[in-house]
């Protein structure tokens, strides 16, 4: 039986969506040969800590007593294989969660992220560290949700060079502009309807001016060997588009999308045939990989949510598993 | 650097893609630490053997002049890792590919195949043999053309339990169907221009009828431990599709598919609406994965062709170098 000790940073939506599915998975995963075993969780109030193992279904219905240990001690003081950081990040200074991957990483451990903005900041600085410590710097979660882009294009396409990755990177903008083409409901309206619904923020600037969609590109485009920052993409959100425009592009067969591409080095509002694979309702994200021998090849899933998101967390804890 | 001896079996299209694709990559597989050595290819009319590398460059280039060794000799005798079958089976029998695998199996080596027949007539005898001879059995190829979907299931969703796989299995279906939507033509005006295209055989019963599309399925129900045989479901091809149907899904927003549905246990045409992650035009396949954590994830790419698919196979490849 392989051990791998998670240290997790972060216990919001995230977090507590990730130990939900590791409680569930717990038995089946060790039938598969592997015991994940939390072996501290940090919140910026505390950490609880237990290297024999955190009782996680405890922790899911109790009320969690956090203990006085810093989250940056515990990562560098708790004996763990894995640092899992799912804090929420600040997209300029890429903080908290850069200090607690720089000392992960420093401290020899794995990193399994979902947070977008250390990368952003730090990507090739982040890579550097990983490489020169030995370990792994995982961070399937950071794009697409659910969809295992990242590890498909490593593993499943390995033989395959990318030429171009494009998609919907961001669910609420497609939500958003597929009220507009299905009901004729102008942005405001439809950004109203998303807010209701908890798909957009209160401050919906991040996802309506195609910020969080460029970060992904960012990401995306450093996975493939690019030195791209933040400032190097040309963006455009979807705030300028009308439901004219929406309806003038149904009448021809196409739909708008808020498509990232990485080749392009933009995030802008296109055409997209309907029956194009980036044609997907609702709040899904949809990655086109371009590739040299299997052609293009398009994976689909849900772009956010605590449980979905938590498979693409888990995806890189397979794979760390696999390769030690 | 790890050496992978291959015994290719089937130099038809698939065959020459492969070898076309082992031959480009070979540089970039080397870097990646992986030494793939062709040291057999056998054909019906006989067997190129060469334990120290079949010049493939030079195999590609001239008419190859077939040895006078058996298939089923090379199999057995020649010092191999992985037979790869790539011969064109019948669906009843499974033969020729079925001796192969199971010669194969028998003697150690893992087998990489694109032939469904010997699945379909098979699946759990082969499986055993691959177990009891502590080798791999793999078959990526046999299903979705160049979509990684078994490899994904496997690795990348590994944490997930499928609930349930559907989609759309099969190009030349497809093809027709996108062609009566888009351009009001009839089921027959359709068949023609893909025969026309090369993209329909001569005898296009196999395609139409739904029984591509259903020996998918049972390829699928069977790797996702369901013991389902050809006779089990129900199938229904496209030939009953008339301009009518069709028009009247699009006037309400849907499109026709002929989606294969493994809990359903059945190959049908279906209304899709016109902004699912199935609606996808021309050749495409898509195969949607209901899954327990990540949701519904879809992956859709080229359903044939033999570049596109010696990028599936080369995914098993690299599965079978990973593990080993």
């Amino acid at each position: 039986m392989k051990v791998l000790r998670l240290v997790i940073v972060g216990y919001g939506n995230i977090g507590r969506g990730l130990v939900e599915t590791l409680a569930e998975k717990r038995s089946s995963l060790k039938k598969g040969g592997l015991d994940v075993k939390v072996v501290a969780v940090c919140e910026y109030s505390g950490c609880i800590v237990d290297e024999s193992g955190v009782d996680l279904k405890r922790l899911l219905k109790e009320k969690p007593r956090w203990g006085k240990r810093k989250t940056l001690d515990v990562i560098n003081e708790v004996d763990a294989d894995i640092v899992v950081e799912l804090t929420p990040g600040d997209i300029k200074s890429g903080e908290p969660g850069l200090k607690h991957i720089r000392a992960a990483l420093e401290s020899g451990k794995h990193v399994v992220t979902s947070n977008k903005s250390p990368l952003v900041v730090a990507y090739g600085e982040l890579v550097k560290l990983a490489e020169d410590n030995g370990v792994m710097l995982k961070f399937e979660a950071t794009v697409g949700g659910a969809i295992p882009v990242l590890n498909t294009l490593d593993r499943e396409l390995k033989s395959n060079k990318a030429r171009n990755v494009y998609g919907i990177l961001n669910g609420t903008t497609n939500f958003i502009l597929t009220k507009m083409l299905e009901e004729g409901v102008d942005f405001k309206a439809a950004l109203l309807e998303a807010q209701t619904l908890g798909l957009a923020e209160t401050d919906p600037t991040y996802d309506i001016e195609g910020i969080d969609s460029a970060a992904k590109v960012v990401i995306l485009a450093n996975s493939l060997g690019m030195d791209v920052k933040f400032k190097d993409l040309k963006v455009v959100g979807i705030t300028g588009v009308t439901p004219e425009a929406v309806d003038l592009a149904k009448e021809h067969g196409y739909t708008i999308k808020l498509v990232g591409d990485i080749a392009a080095k933009e995030v802008s509002p296109r055409l997209v045939p309907l029956d194009h694979p980036l044609n997907v309702g609702g709040s899904l994200n949809a990655v086109l990989v371009d590739t040299d021998v299997a052609g293009e090849i398009t994976l689909i899933g849900a772009g956010a949510g605590p449980r979905e998101t938590s498979s693409a967390i888990m995806s890189d804890i397979n794979a760390i598993a696999e390769k030690t």
